[in-house]
């Protein structure tokens, strides 16, 4: 269930339909092995209720259930700034439902925000094969502004950022942090 | 084996002999609800080879194992800045064996340097009760000067900060941070 991936360009380049986690591996490992960024995924928080030891070295989990997390998916350092994200994707063609970000995520990022950090959304509408960047910012405007369950795609069409689909880095989120935070150097 | 622990004041102040692990997270949480920084023990990464569905709600991991970390347990923002620390107890009364400290934590801890994120040990001399704060610098000092496979209390005490003992927060290691990075103001 837990998966790591190598920046192997062309043979995952071919390999299309990858999740956006996937992509998300390929990126960040991009990212760190050019020296660009450091940037993880945290593990998933689990709570443990079993475990036995067959041996002295080893340990095997026999119970364990998965917990809801109290934070984002990834977060690291690029540039000194600290960067805070959660990744989501949906087959919807019209708008990303806001159930799928938990509420105490949303409170996480508006933390994020207000000590300084950078933090966003990386939203992908996986049957038009399109992936945007939307800021806190704009996430916290759209949340002040409506009660509507799901954003429109429309609303990331206007106040998001498209994450162009490349060859390597695959979603190369920090172009867009660049252009946003770091006047548009790379 | 996860556990989390609140800002309870008195009565955590009261329970002498917690650990470093228990301290660092009322400490944490301190942070959070005073609104001074957000930072977090990263969850425990964990390889999943089974997992049974009794219900449509419910998975219960059935089989997993310990992974070895491949960054440190903490990280989150302080103003605006990244920080990334490991934190470990010994029991010895002289010396920090660095087999405490995975190699790649150490890179890891190399590259938030480079990227201009601050990074650090906290290390518990439990016998003692010592807590000392050791920049990545001190540490990468000391590494690059020598082959000892420990290092002595006694280079905590000159190259090191301690973190003083308090009734709340704990184990209080932004005031250090501010100490050595920003000015001294609290």
């Amino acid at each position: 269930m837990i998966k790591t991936f190598g920046a192997k360009g062309l043979s995952s380049y071919a390999n299309r339909g990858m999740t956006l986690e996937a992509d998300l591996g390929a990126t960040n490992e991009y990212y760190l092995v050019n020296d660009i960024a450091v940037i993880y995924k945290k593990p998933t928080p689990i709570t443990i209720s079993k475990v036995n030891y067959p041996s002295r070295v080893e340990a095997v989990i026999k119970e364990g259930y998965f917990r809801t997390p109290s934070t984002t998916d990834y977060n690291g350092v690029y540039k000194g700034k600290y960067i805070d994200f959660e990744a989501k994707e949906t087959k919807s063609k019209t708008s990303f439902p806001l159930s799928n970000i938990h509420k105490h995520q949303i409170e996480h990022l508006k933390r994020i925000y207000s000590h300084g950090g950078i933090g966003f959304l990386i939203v992908r509408f996986t049957v038009l094969n399109k992936t945007f960047l939307l800021t806190y910012e704009a996430l916290s405007d759209f949340l002040d502004n409506t009660s509507r369950k799901s954003i429109p795609l429309s609303y990331f069409e206007e106040s998001g950022y498209i994450i162009k689909d490349k060859y390597n880095p695959r979603v190369d989120y920090i172009s867009v942090l660049n252009t946003l935070y770091f006047g548009g150097s790379k």
